[in-house]
Protein backbone atom coordinates (compact mmCIF):
# COMPACT_ATOMS: atom_id res chain seq x y z
CA UNK A 1 0.00 0.00 0.00
CA UNK A 2 1.54 2.97 -1.40
CA UNK A 3 0.11 6.82 0.06
CA UNK A 4 -2.04 8.03 -2.37
CA UNK A 5 -4.11 10.88 -2.33
CA UNK A 6 -7.22 10.05 0.20
CA UNK A 7 -9.53 11.67 -1.62
CA UNK A 8 -9.42 10.00 -4.77
CA UNK A 9 -12.18 7.49 -4.15
CA UNK A 10 -14.73 10.25 -4.55
CA UNK A 11 -17.06 10.23 -7.21
CA UNK A 12 -16.66 13.40 -9.59
CA UNK A 13 -19.12 13.62 -12.83
CA UNK A 14 -17.74 12.29 -15.71
CA UNK A 15 -17.89 15.62 -17.65
CA UNK A 16 -16.50 16.98 -14.88
CA UNK A 17 -13.48 14.78 -15.12
CA UNK A 18 -13.34 15.67 -18.86
CA UNK A 19 -12.92 19.50 -18.10
CA UNK A 20 -10.34 19.10 -14.97
CA UNK A 21 -7.49 19.01 -17.93
CA UNK A 22 -9.01 22.24 -19.20
CA UNK A 23 -8.88 24.23 -16.26
CA UNK A 24 -5.62 23.24 -15.55
CA UNK A 25 -3.86 23.95 -19.09
CA UNK A 26 -6.06 27.38 -18.60
CA UNK A 27 -4.38 28.05 -15.08
CA UNK A 28 -0.74 27.15 -17.02
CA UNK A 29 -1.89 30.13 -19.21
CA UNK A 30 -2.47 32.55 -16.37
CA UNK A 31 0.16 31.54 -14.37
CA UNK A 32 2.85 31.71 -17.17
CA UNK A 33 1.34 34.99 -18.05
CA UNK A 34 2.10 35.87 -14.43
CA UNK A 35 -1.37 35.66 -12.48
CA UNK A 36 -1.70 35.27 -8.82
CA UNK A 37 -5.07 35.30 -8.23
CA UNK A 38 -7.99 35.08 -10.38
CA UNK A 39 -11.97 34.98 -10.11
CA UNK A 40 -13.66 32.44 -11.45
CA UNK A 41 -15.13 34.54 -14.10
CA UNK A 42 -11.48 35.00 -15.69
CA UNK A 43 -10.63 31.64 -14.99
CA UNK A 44 -13.45 30.51 -16.78
CA UNK A 45 -12.96 32.53 -19.81
CA UNK A 46 -10.10 31.30 -20.29
CA UNK A 47 -11.17 27.66 -20.26
CA UNK A 48 -13.82 28.64 -21.76
CA UNK A 49 -16.98 27.49 -19.66
CA UNK A 50 -19.45 29.56 -17.84
CA UNK A 51 -18.64 30.60 -14.35
CA UNK A 52 -21.49 28.74 -12.98
CA UNK A 53 -20.52 25.17 -14.49
CA UNK A 54 -16.73 25.96 -13.23
CA UNK A 55 -17.59 27.33 -9.33
CA UNK A 56 -19.73 23.55 -9.68
CA UNK A 57 -16.84 21.68 -10.65
CA UNK A 58 -14.53 22.86 -8.67
CA UNK A 59 -16.77 22.32 -5.37
CA UNK A 60 -16.14 18.87 -6.07
CA UNK A 61 -12.58 19.34 -5.49
CA UNK A 62 -13.34 21.61 -2.18
CA UNK A 63 -12.36 24.29 -3.69
CA UNK A 64 -14.25 27.46 -3.34
CA UNK A 65 -12.02 30.23 -3.88
CA UNK A 66 -11.93 33.46 -1.10
CA UNK A 67 -15.08 36.08 -1.36
CA UNK A 68 -13.30 38.92 -3.25
CA UNK A 69 -10.19 37.76 -3.59
CA UNK A 70 -11.03 34.39 -6.12
CA UNK A 71 -9.04 31.37 -6.45
CA UNK A 72 -5.33 30.96 -5.61
CA UNK A 73 -3.63 30.12 -9.08
CA UNK A 74 -1.03 27.95 -8.00
CA UNK A 75 -2.52 26.26 -5.11
CA UNK A 76 -6.11 25.40 -7.67
CA UNK A 77 -3.07 24.22 -10.06
CA UNK A 78 -1.98 21.75 -7.60
CA UNK A 79 -5.40 20.87 -6.19
CA UNK A 80 -6.75 19.81 -10.02
CA UNK A 81 -3.36 18.09 -10.45
CA UNK A 82 -3.84 15.85 -7.61
CA UNK A 83 -6.92 15.15 -8.01
CA UNK A 84 -6.46 14.12 -12.00
CA UNK A 85 -3.64 12.52 -10.94
CA UNK A 86 -0.75 14.19 -12.66
CA UNK A 87 1.31 14.87 -10.08
CA UNK A 88 2.34 11.37 -10.19
CA UNK A 89 4.96 9.88 -12.70
CA UNK A 90 3.31 8.20 -15.63
CA UNK A 91 5.26 6.11 -17.07
CA UNK A 92 3.72 5.66 -21.51
CA UNK A 93 4.82 3.85 -24.28
CA UNK A 94 4.24 4.47 -27.91
CA UNK A 95 2.99 1.75 -30.42
CA UNK A 96 3.58 2.55 -33.91
CA UNK A 97 6.52 5.29 -34.93
CA UNK A 98 5.18 6.96 -38.29
CA UNK A 99 4.95 10.07 -38.94
CA UNK A 100 2.08 10.47 -36.27
CA UNK A 101 4.24 8.91 -33.54
CA UNK A 102 7.09 11.10 -34.21
CA UNK A 103 4.73 13.94 -33.93
CA UNK A 104 3.53 12.29 -30.35
CA UNK A 105 6.87 11.59 -29.03
CA UNK A 106 8.00 14.87 -29.98
CA UNK A 107 5.05 16.66 -28.33
CA UNK A 108 5.73 18.48 -25.13
CA UNK A 109 2.92 18.88 -23.37
CA UNK A 110 2.91 14.90 -22.40
CA UNK A 111 6.04 15.67 -20.22
CA UNK A 112 4.85 18.58 -18.86
CA UNK A 113 1.75 16.73 -17.79
CA UNK A 114 3.41 14.02 -15.80
CA UNK A 115 3.18 11.72 -19.28
CA UNK A 116 6.92 9.88 -19.27
CA UNK A 117 7.62 8.17 -22.50
CA UNK A 118 9.88 5.15 -21.57
CA UNK A 119 9.80 3.28 -25.06
CA UNK A 120 8.74 3.42 -28.90
CA UNK A 121 7.73 0.13 -30.24
CA UNK A 122 7.12 -0.29 -33.83
CA UNK A 123 6.96 -3.60 -35.96
CA UNK A 124 8.99 -2.47 -38.70
CA UNK A 125 12.27 -3.84 -38.40
CA UNK A 126 13.58 -0.72 -40.67
CA UNK A 127 12.28 1.62 -37.71
CA UNK A 128 14.51 -0.27 -35.20
CA UNK A 129 17.26 2.22 -33.68
CA UNK A 130 16.24 5.17 -35.14
CA UNK A 131 16.18 7.77 -32.50
CA UNK A 132 13.13 9.62 -31.82
CA UNK A 133 13.25 12.54 -29.24
CA UNK A 134 16.06 11.05 -27.77
CA UNK A 135 14.22 7.72 -27.73
CA UNK A 136 15.37 4.24 -29.64
CA UNK A 137 12.65 2.68 -31.49
CA UNK A 138 12.40 -1.02 -30.27
CA UNK A 139 10.55 -4.06 -31.71
CA UNK A 140 7.20 -4.36 -30.93
CA UNK A 141 7.71 -7.84 -29.15
CA UNK A 142 9.40 -6.26 -26.46
CA UNK A 143 6.19 -4.96 -24.89
CA UNK A 144 5.53 -7.02 -22.17
CA UNK A 145 9.28 -6.70 -21.14
CA UNK A 146 9.02 -3.34 -20.72
CA UNK A 147 5.64 -2.87 -19.72
CA UNK A 148 6.73 -4.86 -16.67
CA UNK A 149 10.03 -3.53 -16.49
CA UNK A 150 8.93 0.31 -16.47
CA UNK A 151 5.44 -0.42 -14.76
CA UNK A 152 3.56 0.83 -17.77
CA UNK A 153 -0.11 1.25 -16.99
CA UNK A 154 -1.30 3.93 -20.10
CA UNK A 155 -0.12 2.58 -23.64
CA UNK A 156 -0.62 4.92 -27.09
CA UNK A 157 -1.61 3.22 -30.45
CA UNK A 158 -0.23 5.48 -32.79
CA UNK A 159 -0.87 2.65 -35.75
CA UNK A 160 -2.60 2.40 -39.12
CA UNK A 161 -6.13 0.82 -38.06
CA UNK A 162 -5.30 -2.62 -39.20
CA UNK A 163 -3.35 -3.24 -36.84
CA UNK A 164 -4.81 -1.64 -34.28
CA UNK A 165 -7.05 -4.65 -32.57
CA UNK A 166 -4.32 -6.70 -32.67
CA UNK A 167 -2.02 -4.54 -30.87
CA UNK A 168 -4.50 -3.26 -27.82
CA UNK A 169 -4.99 -6.64 -27.58
CA UNK A 170 -1.32 -7.61 -26.62
CA UNK A 171 -1.44 -4.60 -24.13
CA UNK A 172 -4.19 -5.68 -22.32
CA UNK A 173 -2.40 -8.91 -22.25
CA UNK A 174 1.29 -7.54 -20.90
CA UNK A 175 -1.04 -5.64 -18.01
CA UNK A 176 -1.82 -2.22 -19.71
CA UNK A 177 -4.75 -0.74 -18.09
CA UNK A 178 -5.60 2.48 -20.24
CA UNK A 179 -5.47 3.02 -23.63
CA UNK A 180 -5.25 6.09 -25.80
CA UNK A 181 -6.00 4.91 -29.54
CA UNK A 182 -5.43 7.61 -32.47
CA UNK A 183 -6.05 4.42 -34.70
CA UNK A 184 -9.40 5.11 -36.85
CA UNK A 185 -12.07 2.72 -35.69
CA UNK A 186 -13.13 1.00 -32.41
CA UNK A 187 -10.75 -1.06 -30.50
CA UNK A 188 -12.99 -3.53 -28.00
CA UNK A 189 -10.85 -4.55 -24.98
CA UNK A 190 -11.77 -6.71 -21.45
CA UNK A 191 -13.77 -4.95 -18.54
CA UNK A 192 -11.59 -2.46 -15.85
CA UNK A 193 -9.54 -1.43 -19.20
CA UNK A 194 -10.27 1.96 -20.39
CA UNK A 195 -10.02 3.50 -23.93
CA UNK A 196 -10.16 7.07 -25.17
CA UNK A 197 -9.95 7.67 -28.39
CA UNK A 198 -8.89 11.02 -30.53
CA UNK A 199 -10.76 12.05 -33.28
CA UNK A 200 -8.97 14.53 -34.84
CA UNK A 201 -11.96 15.67 -36.88
CA UNK A 202 -13.88 16.61 -33.94
CA UNK A 203 -12.57 20.00 -33.64
CA UNK A 204 -12.61 21.10 -36.90
CA UNK A 205 -16.39 20.30 -37.18
CA UNK A 206 -17.02 22.16 -34.92
CA UNK A 207 -15.41 25.21 -36.24
CA UNK A 208 -17.33 23.91 -39.38
CA UNK A 209 -20.44 24.44 -37.58
CA UNK A 210 -19.97 28.03 -36.72
CA UNK A 211 -18.40 28.84 -40.46
CA UNK A 212 -22.26 27.63 -41.59
CA UNK A 213 -23.87 29.60 -39.12
CA UNK A 214 -21.62 33.06 -40.03
CA UNK A 215 -22.04 32.26 -43.56
CA UNK A 216 -26.06 32.30 -42.83
CA UNK A 217 -25.92 35.55 -40.99
CA UNK A 218 -23.65 36.89 -43.68
CA UNK A 219 -26.48 35.96 -45.98
CA UNK A 220 -29.38 37.13 -43.78
CA UNK A 221 -27.84 40.75 -43.42
CA UNK A 222 -27.36 40.49 -47.26
CA UNK A 223 -31.09 39.93 -47.89
CA UNK A 224 -31.74 42.82 -45.37
CA UNK A 225 -29.48 45.03 -47.06
CA UNK B 1 -27.56 34.43 -51.22
CA UNK B 2 -27.03 30.33 -51.85
CA UNK B 3 -29.57 27.76 -50.42
CA UNK B 4 -28.83 26.60 -46.93
CA UNK B 5 -29.89 24.86 -43.98
CA UNK B 6 -32.76 26.89 -43.01
CA UNK B 7 -32.69 25.94 -39.43
CA UNK B 8 -29.14 27.20 -38.82
CA UNK B 9 -29.43 30.20 -37.37
CA UNK B 10 -31.19 28.29 -33.99
CA UNK B 11 -29.49 28.41 -31.27
CA UNK B 12 -27.94 25.24 -29.96
CA UNK B 13 -26.02 25.40 -26.50
CA UNK B 14 -22.52 24.81 -27.09
CA UNK B 15 -21.76 21.50 -24.68
CA UNK B 16 -24.57 20.05 -27.58
CA UNK B 17 -22.72 21.47 -30.03
CA UNK B 18 -19.15 19.80 -29.03
CA UNK B 19 -21.23 16.24 -28.86
CA UNK B 20 -22.50 16.13 -32.50
CA UNK B 21 -19.53 15.27 -33.69
CA UNK B 22 -19.51 12.49 -31.47
CA UNK B 23 -23.06 11.04 -32.24
CA UNK B 24 -22.12 11.60 -35.95
CA UNK B 25 -19.20 9.17 -35.01
CA UNK B 26 -21.20 6.81 -33.08
CA UNK B 27 -23.75 6.35 -35.78
CA UNK B 28 -20.84 6.02 -38.48
CA UNK B 29 -19.65 2.92 -36.06
CA UNK B 30 -23.29 1.65 -36.31
CA UNK B 31 -23.85 1.87 -40.00
CA UNK B 32 -20.97 0.01 -40.66
CA UNK B 33 -21.95 -2.51 -38.21
CA UNK B 34 -24.82 -3.04 -40.62
CA UNK B 35 -27.17 -1.55 -37.99
CA UNK B 36 -30.43 0.46 -39.35
CA UNK B 37 -32.29 1.82 -36.56
CA UNK B 38 -31.21 2.04 -32.57
CA UNK B 39 -32.45 3.06 -29.63
CA UNK B 40 -31.42 5.89 -27.52
CA UNK B 41 -29.67 4.01 -25.19
CA UNK B 42 -27.32 1.88 -27.79
CA UNK B 43 -27.06 5.41 -29.67
CA UNK B 44 -25.55 6.88 -26.28
CA UNK B 45 -23.68 3.72 -25.31
CA UNK B 46 -21.93 4.24 -28.68
CA UNK B 47 -21.24 7.53 -28.08
CA UNK B 48 -20.51 7.57 -24.64
CA UNK B 49 -23.33 9.79 -22.75
CA UNK B 50 -25.97 8.84 -20.78
CA UNK B 51 -29.57 8.71 -22.60
CA UNK B 52 -31.43 11.32 -21.19
CA UNK B 53 -28.59 14.20 -22.45
CA UNK B 54 -28.92 12.39 -25.98
CA UNK B 55 -32.62 12.70 -26.18
CA UNK B 56 -32.32 16.38 -25.19
CA UNK B 57 -29.47 17.09 -27.62
CA UNK B 58 -31.07 15.60 -30.29
CA UNK B 59 -34.42 17.31 -29.61
CA UNK B 60 -32.32 20.66 -30.54
CA UNK B 61 -32.03 19.58 -34.43
CA UNK B 62 -36.21 18.23 -33.73
CA UNK B 63 -35.16 15.22 -33.79
CA UNK B 64 -37.36 12.44 -31.32
CA UNK B 65 -37.26 9.28 -32.64
CA UNK B 66 -40.04 6.66 -33.05
CA UNK B 67 -41.54 5.00 -30.19
CA UNK B 68 -40.80 1.73 -29.94
CA UNK B 69 -38.43 1.90 -33.03
CA UNK B 70 -35.93 4.31 -31.84
CA UNK B 71 -33.88 6.27 -34.57
CA UNK B 72 -33.35 5.58 -38.30
CA UNK B 73 -29.23 5.06 -38.26
CA UNK B 74 -29.08 7.24 -41.75
CA UNK B 75 -31.53 9.30 -41.67
CA UNK B 76 -30.39 10.65 -37.88
CA UNK B 77 -26.90 10.70 -39.67
CA UNK B 78 -27.88 13.25 -42.42
CA UNK B 79 -29.58 15.40 -40.19
CA UNK B 80 -26.97 15.72 -37.64
CA UNK B 81 -24.13 16.19 -40.17
CA UNK B 82 -26.32 19.18 -42.06
CA UNK B 83 -26.77 20.77 -38.43
CA UNK B 84 -23.11 20.45 -38.32
CA UNK B 85 -22.88 21.53 -41.45
CA UNK B 86 -20.38 18.74 -42.93
CA UNK B 87 -22.56 18.14 -45.78
CA UNK B 88 -20.75 21.00 -47.33
CA UNK B 89 -17.13 20.91 -49.15
CA UNK B 90 -14.75 22.57 -47.19
CA UNK B 91 -11.33 23.65 -48.30
CA UNK B 92 -8.86 23.15 -45.69
CA UNK B 93 -5.27 24.69 -45.50
CA UNK B 94 -2.43 22.79 -43.26
CA UNK B 95 -0.05 24.71 -42.33
CA UNK B 96 3.22 23.74 -41.35
CA UNK B 97 4.67 19.92 -43.15
CA UNK B 98 6.66 18.74 -39.99
CA UNK B 99 5.59 15.11 -38.85
CA UNK B 100 2.40 16.61 -37.52
CA UNK B 101 1.51 18.49 -40.90
CA UNK B 102 2.24 15.27 -42.57
CA UNK B 103 0.29 12.89 -40.52
CA UNK B 104 -3.11 15.46 -40.50
CA UNK B 105 -1.96 15.50 -44.58
CA UNK B 106 -2.83 11.68 -44.20
CA UNK B 107 -5.52 11.74 -41.65
CA UNK B 108 -8.49 9.72 -43.29
CA UNK B 109 -10.66 11.48 -40.99
CA UNK B 110 -10.88 14.92 -42.74
CA UNK B 111 -11.63 13.46 -45.75
CA UNK B 112 -14.69 11.49 -44.53
CA UNK B 113 -16.17 14.26 -43.23
CA UNK B 114 -16.51 16.72 -46.02
CA UNK B 115 -12.83 18.59 -45.25
CA UNK B 116 -10.65 18.97 -48.08
CA UNK B 117 -7.04 19.74 -47.81
CA UNK B 118 -6.54 22.17 -50.63
CA UNK B 119 -3.13 22.96 -49.97
CA UNK B 120 -0.16 22.14 -47.28
CA UNK B 121 2.20 24.89 -47.16
CA UNK B 122 5.55 25.31 -45.38
CA UNK B 123 8.01 28.31 -44.92
CA UNK B 124 10.89 26.07 -45.34
CA UNK B 125 11.91 25.43 -48.95
CA UNK B 126 13.76 22.49 -48.17
CA UNK B 127 10.25 20.80 -47.98
CA UNK B 128 8.43 22.58 -51.33
CA UNK B 129 7.42 19.84 -54.24
CA UNK B 130 7.21 17.25 -51.97
CA UNK B 131 4.34 15.29 -52.26
CA UNK B 132 2.33 14.21 -49.02
CA UNK B 133 -0.75 12.79 -49.61
CA UNK B 134 -0.83 13.11 -53.18
CA UNK B 135 -0.34 17.40 -52.56
CA UNK B 136 2.67 19.07 -53.21
CA UNK B 137 3.79 21.26 -50.23
CA UNK B 138 4.01 24.88 -51.26
CA UNK B 139 5.53 28.02 -49.94
CA UNK B 140 3.78 29.91 -46.93
CA UNK B 141 3.67 32.77 -49.52
CA UNK B 142 1.39 31.64 -51.65
CA UNK B 143 -1.71 31.59 -48.79
CA UNK B 144 -3.37 34.51 -49.78
CA UNK B 145 -3.56 33.44 -53.19
CA UNK B 146 -4.93 30.00 -52.24
CA UNK B 147 -7.33 31.46 -50.43
CA UNK B 148 -8.73 33.12 -52.43
CA UNK B 149 -8.95 30.84 -55.07
CA UNK B 150 -9.87 28.17 -53.49
CA UNK B 151 -12.25 30.02 -50.93
CA UNK B 152 -10.96 28.23 -47.92
CA UNK B 153 -12.55 29.71 -44.27
CA UNK B 154 -10.23 27.12 -42.29
CA UNK B 155 -6.49 27.09 -41.50
CA UNK B 156 -4.90 24.52 -39.35
CA UNK B 157 -1.74 25.19 -37.55
CA UNK B 158 0.84 22.50 -37.29
CA UNK B 159 3.57 24.63 -36.87
CA UNK B 160 6.30 24.74 -34.02
CA UNK B 161 4.68 27.08 -31.03
CA UNK B 162 7.35 30.04 -32.19
CA UNK B 163 5.36 30.99 -35.52
CA UNK B 164 2.04 29.95 -34.51
CA UNK B 165 1.26 33.56 -33.67
CA UNK B 166 2.32 34.83 -37.04
CA UNK B 167 0.94 32.29 -39.16
CA UNK B 168 -2.74 33.33 -37.72
CA UNK B 169 -2.11 36.79 -38.32
CA UNK B 170 -1.48 36.08 -41.92
CA UNK B 171 -4.25 33.72 -42.01
CA UNK B 172 -6.47 35.68 -40.72
CA UNK B 173 -5.69 38.98 -42.81
CA UNK B 174 -5.95 36.32 -45.60
CA UNK B 175 -10.01 36.03 -44.78
CA UNK B 176 -9.87 32.45 -42.90
CA UNK B 177 -11.91 32.86 -40.01
CA UNK B 178 -11.91 29.46 -38.58
CA UNK B 179 -8.01 28.48 -37.14
CA UNK B 180 -7.54 24.61 -36.03
CA UNK B 181 -4.17 25.05 -33.52
CA UNK B 182 -2.45 22.07 -32.81
CA UNK B 183 0.75 24.41 -32.06
CA UNK B 184 1.18 24.85 -28.39
CA UNK B 185 0.20 27.74 -26.38
CA UNK B 186 -2.14 30.18 -27.34
CA UNK B 187 -2.94 32.73 -30.32
CA UNK B 188 -5.10 35.45 -30.11
CA UNK B 189 -7.27 36.43 -33.12
CA UNK B 190 -9.29 39.07 -34.04
CA UNK B 191 -13.51 39.45 -32.38
CA UNK B 192 -15.10 36.64 -35.45
CA UNK B 193 -12.55 34.85 -35.80
CA UNK B 194 -12.89 31.23 -34.15
CA UNK B 195 -9.84 29.26 -32.76
CA UNK B 196 -10.00 25.84 -31.59
CA UNK B 197 -7.14 24.07 -30.01
CA UNK B 198 -6.34 20.72 -29.55
CA UNK B 199 -4.26 19.56 -26.52
CA UNK B 200 -2.84 15.68 -27.49
CA UNK B 201 -2.59 15.31 -23.25
CA UNK B 202 -5.99 15.84 -22.35
CA UNK B 203 -6.97 12.59 -23.25
CA UNK B 204 -4.21 10.91 -21.82
CA UNK B 205 -4.86 13.41 -18.01
CA UNK B 206 -8.30 11.88 -18.47
CA UNK B 207 -7.38 7.83 -18.44
CA UNK B 208 -4.88 9.13 -15.70
CA UNK B 209 -7.49 9.96 -12.94
CA UNK B 210 -9.30 6.63 -13.78
CA UNK B 211 -5.79 4.71 -13.29
CA UNK B 212 -5.37 6.82 -10.54
CA UNK B 213 -8.73 5.51 -9.02
CA UNK B 214 -8.17 1.73 -9.92
CA UNK B 215 -4.96 1.82 -8.09
CA UNK B 216 -6.90 3.28 -5.05
CA UNK B 217 -9.57 0.70 -5.31
CA UNK B 218 -6.75 -1.99 -5.93
CA UNK B 219 -5.10 -0.81 -2.53
CA UNK B 220 -8.26 -0.58 -0.36
CA UNK B 221 -8.74 -4.39 -1.43
CA UNK B 222 -5.76 -5.37 -0.34
CA UNK B 223 -6.22 -3.62 2.93
CA UNK B 224 -9.35 -5.18 3.50
CA UNK B 225 -8.13 -8.64 2.36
Amino acid sequence: MTARNPDAARDIPEATVARLPVYLRALTTLADAGTATCSSEELAAAAGVNSAKLRKDLSYLGSYGTRGVGYDVEYLTYQIAREIGVTQDWPVVIVGIGNLGHALANYSGFRSRGFRVVALLDADPRRHDELVAGIEVRPFDELEHIVVESGVAIGVIATPAVAAQAVADRMVAAGITSILNFAPGVISVPDGVDVRKVDLSIELQILAYHEQRKAAGADAREVVR
